[in-house]
């Protein structure tokens, strides 16, 4: 046997017991004539004691252990002379009889402390040394108490967690699919679902009212910051629910997770706002609600002093910073540097101070203190504030751009605690999504997605204005999960694809089974996906998806530890029927 | 609201409450001036009624639904004058006062009862039509209990769920991979994990100490009957662990999984076999013990009497099958042919009749009635029974013929009973099997399986004599598991690959991860992964892995539902620096 007991789990009740304990040494350290040694297993620390004195040999041996040994070692539960009451096993140390060393270990990369001294690029090559690491390890277990909880909740909820499959049909549309080609069929490829999505409708047509599927989908993206290729989602659909059916019931179970794994009891129902509001007021489809700073329009207000590049302005919009009529020049500038990011995409940006002796402005030479004055007005600002402004000739580009400034006002003002929460639904999404470059509509959602009913009169006057059963659940400004009610009915779908340009066979060809299993009865549903890798660094608060994944990749797609992707044999891929063209 | 109750929830003490149910038709019966309809959803089934003398414009509606029409109606639950002791719902109906066509169907293109008649051909394109079939449902349902109860069980033992990576990297050792070509390291591709075998030791080696997964794995093999291209484990592996830890944390599991599924309590632990007894007790590796009929050996009696055949092999044995000696000479010509077909390979079927008068065989010639009643005591067979013999130049490849035989004439007295369900593991594998045409050794499970320690000396003297720390658990006949204690030692896992006849530079290239891992403190580990999809259709009583699986792929590993693998666009090619030889 390797051991008795795990490396967290005696306490002084134990004291006087024989034990054998497994695990890594952490630490040595030799004081006088002790040997002390901190032995690690995933369960904690505990102080392994050797005495020169009575065991000569034996301490000898410790003496020995490099970091990282994997040893087993059989003592006796003592009580500390000199106890640490930030250990559970604070309280004792083992006074080692046995020790045997199970495997040796080469000096570890980086140091296995919650503040390494590891690399990034490091850490990832050695992934699996990095796992050793507590703060990383805590992420994992988070993630695996999540999806406990989640199942537990769903399947309380009669959900069935059904597999769908992996090897699929790729459907041009959308992000782009990974594709794997097939040895039985030289010449086609199977495709890695980017969502189990048509699948989770035709299970919804089968019948089986409420399904879920914690499950990995893959998007072949070029990877901006915090993507990943492959990504877990909490799926799930419902049959014969309306739009509020499935806000509660997932609702419900984003306040289990809270309950269950924070210690959070939410009382309150979730807020929840419009996409139009959303945009409006919070310059995002996605608000961080944990504080205020909403946008205000100032068009009434600035428009027609004389200051042409308000004047042209098709929306001039601010928000106000409490307290931070202080700023120095030189964070003023860091703003305006920040705006005009080609990320951001403002022109510049406009300041009003205001303090004892009125509002100071970088743009005074137009305006009239007594303009200012209804400039403060609107934000109810008060002295020791900060207005800063923005302008655009499109208004939801400017609106997010104002929403952008907000977000890293907050963060230099330390406004986003990462232990408080602030949840709500973000509701009524537009259908469509015009885009200027291919001058046609595109579905915001996906092309599934049902229109409010009041709103299908408008599909052929004014699409832009119609709007979806679509909504998304927003934490902390980070979207974790969205959905929408689909269409079950097969003549809407079909008005629908015609909308967005897909020829009668194209639609066939790519969802031909979907809209034929919609002729055999299918039911009203809906439902919606929650991003896993996401929704565990915010209850783990992480900023990066990277540190709740076990093995995740690299920015170009690559995992660095197993060096892949690779070369493949001339063999396989003559098996496959394909040659590489370079 | 679309309904306040199932289909399968209304009972006698409803009676009078006003409900909303939605469902589908799933028949409709006039009868006089009375319109029946069994309205059917995931819950079960809920008749409805209407009176043409009290509503004869509803009664009418009723009578143009269609089956599989979907519907939402409300009414009255009142007590039925015919009760159906067959249905939950049996005791009530619903007198309907309001109907709703939710959506129409068209006739669907088999039957959706237990018995239908459709082919397989035609229920795999409309899986989502087959799927509402209860039984196939009910595999499904048992399916997502099994993870559940899986994963409760596994949690409380202090496991741990990991995601591994779905894209990682081609070993050609193996099955094939599948791969997936990579946009943005052109010329470079992932492969589809043929199981997270690396990946579960290097999370041993970073002290995960407890971990599992439910996981989709991918093998490109030419489908057999009941393989698919993606299958799901359920992969597990701990640290600091024995054989013996193992066989009984997952002996608990399979327990625990009767229990809560089967309402089996299995009381005694699983029978143990060494390899080499399964094999010679019955011919099978994964041998049924729901019925004795063990194979004899029969060198000593038959060999040396002048029938070359048999005095040629290296092996003989046979079947003693109970009661069968009224077997007709058709039936024994049957059973003759069985064991030529090529799957099998036999070269004929020598039998032994008992009875009354003595022993009556078709080799009567060349054996005396003395040496005849030795063959009988060989079994201890008594008037009415007959003993099968086979004999060949390869003692296991008879053997099994011989196990073959032995399941076939079980199938045929009807003594696998589905209900019954007989547990063993097979241990003491062999680490290594000679393959005559490449003529070297190859690792029956993988090359990271430990040899035991005891027979570590033979590696170079009788490798083939080298028993691996490696374990199946086996019910029914079937395989539903396997693992094996692991190497955690660096110097045998680089000899092993010696001997398994990879260079330095290859184990280095294919592993070196791995390898490198290892000199890292590697704990001592072992684990085992079960066959989820094998599992379920243990439990479920069904022949076929397909049944238990929500979207099957056919035998050409083409999923005829969705119409993939198929060709895709010329610019996917392009982008992926593929183009396709023909």
């Amino acid at each position: 046997m390797f051991r008795t007991h795990t490396c967290g789990e005696l306490r002084i009740a134990d004291l006087k017991r024989t034990v054998t304990l497994a695990g890594w040494v952490q630490r040595i350290r030799r004081m006088g004539g002790m040997t002390f040694i901190d032995l690690r297993d995933r369960y904690g620390l505990t102080q392994l004691v050797f005495n020169q004195e009575i065991d000569a040999v034996l301490c000898e041996e410790a003496n020995h252990l490099g970091r990282e040994y994997v040893i087993r070692t059989i003592g006796t539960v003592a009580e500390r002379s000199n106890k640490n009451p930030h250990l559970p096993t604070g309280d004792i140390e083992i006074i080692v009889s046995e020790l045997t060393v199970l495997n040796v270990s080469a000096t570890p990369p980086f140091t296995i402390e919650d503040d390494t001294d590891g690399g990034d690029d490091i850490r990832m090559q050695y992934r699996y040394i990095d796992l050793r690491r507590n703060a990383v390890r805590a992420n994992l277990e988070l993630r695996h108490k999540m999806t406990i909880e989640v199942r537990r909740y769903l399947d309380g909820q009669g959900f069935l967690e059904v597999e769908t499959p992996v090897l699929i049909k790729s459907t041009p549309e959308g992000a782009r699919d990974f594709v794997v080609p097939s040895r039985m069929n030289p010449g086609q490829f199977y495709a890695l679902p980017q969502s189990p999505q048509t699948f989770k409708q035709l299970l919804m047509v089968a019948g089986f009212d409420r399904y879920f599927q914690i499950v990995k989908c893959f998007r072949d993206e070029d990877l901006r910051a915090d993507r990943q290729p492959e990504f877990t989602q909490i799926d799930c659909e419902m049959s014969f629910v309306e739009q509020e059916d499935v806000l509660q019931l997932f609702e419900g179970m984003s306040k289990h997770l809270f309950r269950t794994l924070k210690g959070i009891d939410m009382q309150e129902p979730f807020v929840r706002m419009t996409w139009h509001d959303a945009m409006k007021r919070y310059g995002s489809d996605k608000p961080d609600i944990r504080f205020d700073m909403q946008l205000v329009e100032l068009m009434d207000v600035l428009k027609g002093h004389g200051f042409s590049l308000f004047d042209e302005a098709a929306y001039i919009g601010g928000i106000c910073v409490k307290g931070a009529a202080a700023f120095t020049r030189k964070q003023l500038d860091e703003l305006t540097d920040f705006v005009k990011r080609p990320q951001i995409g403002a022109k510049g940006l406009v300041y009003a101070r205001i303090d004892d002796d009125g509002v100071k402005s970088s743009v005074d030479k137009f305006y009239t203190q007594e303009t200012l004055g209804l400039l403060k007005a609107a934000f109810r600002a008060q002295t020791g504030d900060l207005i800063l402004i923005l302008c655009g000739d499109n208004v939801n580009r400017t609106r997010k751009q104002l929403g952008e400034l907000r977000l890293e006002l907050a963060n230099r003002l330390r406004l986003r605690d990462k232990e408080h929460f602030a949840c709500l639904w973000v509701v009524d999404f537009p259908l469509f999504e015009w885009d200027s470059d291919t001058q046609r509509f595109y579905a915001i959602h996906h092309p599934f997605t049902s229109p409010k009913p009041e709103d299908i009169a408008l599909l052929d006057t004014d699409p832009a204005q119609v709007r979806a059963n679509a909504y998304d659940m927003v934490i902390n400004g980070v979207e974790v999960g969205g959905g929408s009610i689909r269409i079950h009915d097969s003549a809407l779908q079909r008005r629908i694809f015609q909308f967005l340009g897909f020829s009668e066979e194209k639609a066939e060809e790519q969802f031909g089974f979907l809209i034929n299993a919609f002729r055999f009865g299918a039911p009203p549903h809906g439902g919606l996906a929650y991003g896993l890798d996401r929704l565990v660094s915010l209850f783990a608060g992480v900023d990066s998806i990277r540190d709740c994944i076990a093995f995740p990749k690299n920015n170009m797609g690559r995992d660095v530890m197993i060096d892949a992707p690779s070369r493949i044999d001339d063999v396989q891929l003559d098996e496959l029927s394909l040659t590489i063209s370079e």
